[in-house]
């Protein structure tokens, strides 16, 4: 996508100079900034910390920490302890399991000598399958967004939750791929973007992409979407997933469970943009099964932005002696889900129809 | 309530020096500021900027106000335009005009000699009309707790959203009066404090307010309730209202709807603590008649705290450009209310119900 008239992604490998390269997004809106994944070291940091974020996202960088693990030492022991690392970064998308058992399952029987190039190819062919399934999310997913306007004829207005963009992913991303869509074919979109506390990915990153794209948004806190859904201001809800199970419950970013519910409550359509890969076949229920990821409670109590001297700062907001918990995700009961939009095709949120994606 | 082992109060009258004194709220957790509302301009400032909120607070708030506007000038005329100027401060709370209605009822046929004496007579005696209705609220509040606690036989977790603690009243709250009643009978609670972006209520005041009363408490993002309400760790929650129809629609801080569905979808009762002069029996339908105050977008785009120098600074949260919407209320529909609590006894949120309450 677009920032500042240049087209960027958010991790590419520079072969001129063997290096992997990433947007630090924890400096974003205010600073944009590259950083070079030198060691298996700086991979887990970069995941774990959320230099990159999104399921899809995290899945492709682990498979770069592969290559990079190999061309610190190829040895097979080495490489299963990386991918242990790897995976226990974050407990709750998928993707980052998907992606580092493929590769494990393509390098089982190769020599040392092939073993770098053939996880390298690996990886940047996933990074390029990431683009162009997010295009074909993007494509599906306008589909929907297209039968409303020949219905509404004006403006469609779209809350998305969190940022399920093209920094999620490697480009277009999964929620908001519809919506980059849209504006190509010129219907006109105007989406509310949710704070996202206590990481603020919609205020940092969902409207960053908008603005830079272009496209009409608002920013609101995270209590307010209710309130636009019950006086007509919202025409459907899209948002990302971490992991789906196969009975079709939706685990995202906190928060999602209550925008579903308030949808559900006002018979707006809530679509939830998820590549295959997020599908969790072996899970038959989400609420019960999906691990729920908790994060240091200093993302709670402090919070990040530019101060009154103009300088990127921390301000703590809660009392002393004061105690917080912050859970990461929740799951969407799948009765409260429209339909789930796929690469491949939209499905209803049944084992029935979400089993066909396997066909 | 207590604050390092010193008793305060909202706001009161110095009798020896003619001052009326609130605290300044919105210095809270990190500082407690007292100031001195002097002229009609600083009452105005006060409930508008939020010095003071909460909307038994600002309707005493209003009735000094009109104590200080008749010493300014006992005129009729100056004393109206005094009432429209207060009154249009803040647009939801119905406290507010009650309160001035109330004092302009008991001084139409005053000579100007009595009329200052009238006045701060009745303000002094609504200050501790409300205290008094306040205690009740926590006594009837109290009993529902104490039920379930006879069933549980352990730690009642309560989840509140925004702050209707003393700090919203003269002294003990509505919302967390039961909660101070409860903690003074021994029964074990445990709340879970809503953040309440984008003033932060719930950090700055009620975990504030929880911590000095030694009442365990554990500070959450807005988007947390609902993933609690489904893994069983809230048995009950209470918010308080800025103004409730006749109907039983409550409307309260933004975000109260969420919580209400994500109650009502897992059964966990929801109640309201309610003083009866926030129910404004004119309305019958809630989310239609009630008008939803719009604030400043900056409380949105930047949050105040204590940077990493230890000053109080407030940072910018949002990128360049970007547009914030800023609704302050939201309307529950009385379906998902399971009982108001109010001084004189706990009512269902039907017209029938409510009406009983003017008996």
């Amino acid at each position: 996508m677009i920032v500042k008239d240049k087209h960027l992604t958010t991790i590419w490998y520079d072969n001129s100079s063997d290096k992997i390269k990433i947007i630090d997004q924890r400096l974003l809106p205010h600073e944009i900034k590259f950083v070079e994944l030198k060691t298996l070291q700086d991979v887990c940091f970069a995941i774990q910390d959320m230099q990159v974020r999104g399921a899809p996202l995290i899945g492709i960088t682990a498979a770069y920490g592969m290559y990079i693990a190999a061309r610190e030492n190829s040895d097979t022991n080495y490489l299963k302890d990386a991918s242990i690392k790897l995976k226990n970064t974050r407990p709750t998308a998928v993707n980052l399991s998907w992606a580092i058992d493929f590769i494990f399952s393509k390098i089982e029987d190769l020599n040392k000598d092939n073993l770098l190039t053939t996880i390298l190819n690996l990886a940047n062919q996933m990074r390029v399958d990431d683009i162009e399934c997010c295009e074909a999310i993007g494509e599906n997913g306008f589909k929907l967004i297209q039968k409303l306007y020949e219905k509404k004829q004006s403006t469609i207005n779209i809350l998305t939750h969190c940022n399920a963009g093209w920094l999620a992913t490697v480009d277009w991303g999964t929620a908001l791929s519809p919506i980059f869509k849209a504006k190509r074919n010129n219907i006109p979109v105007h989406v509310w973007v949710d704070e996202t506390r206590p990481r603020n990915q919609g205020f940092n990153l969902t409207s960053w992409e908008l603005i830079n794209e272009n496209i009409s948004n608002t920013l609101i806190v995270d209590n307010v979407g209710g309130h636009l859904m019950q006086h007509n201001k919202v025409d459907l809800c899209i948002t990302g997933t971490d992991r789906t199970s196969s009975n079709g419950d939706v685990c995202n970013k906190i928060g999602t469970y209550l925008k579903a519910l308030a949808a559900f409550d006002n018979e707006i359509p809530f679509y939830v943009a998820a590549p295959i890969s997020s599908i969790d076949f072996s899970i038959k229920d989400g609420l019960k099964d999906i691990p729920i990821e908790e994060r240091d409670s200093n993302e709670v109590s402090s919070i990040y932005g530019i101060n009154s001297k103009g300088q990127q700062d921390i301000i703590n907001i809660v009392p002393k002696k004061a105690q917080c918990k912050n859970y990461a995700f929740d799951v969407t009961p799948a009765k409260y889900i429209t339909k789930i939009i796929t690469e491949k095709k939209n499905v209803d949120p049944t084992t029935e129809s979400i089993s066909t994606l396997l066909e």
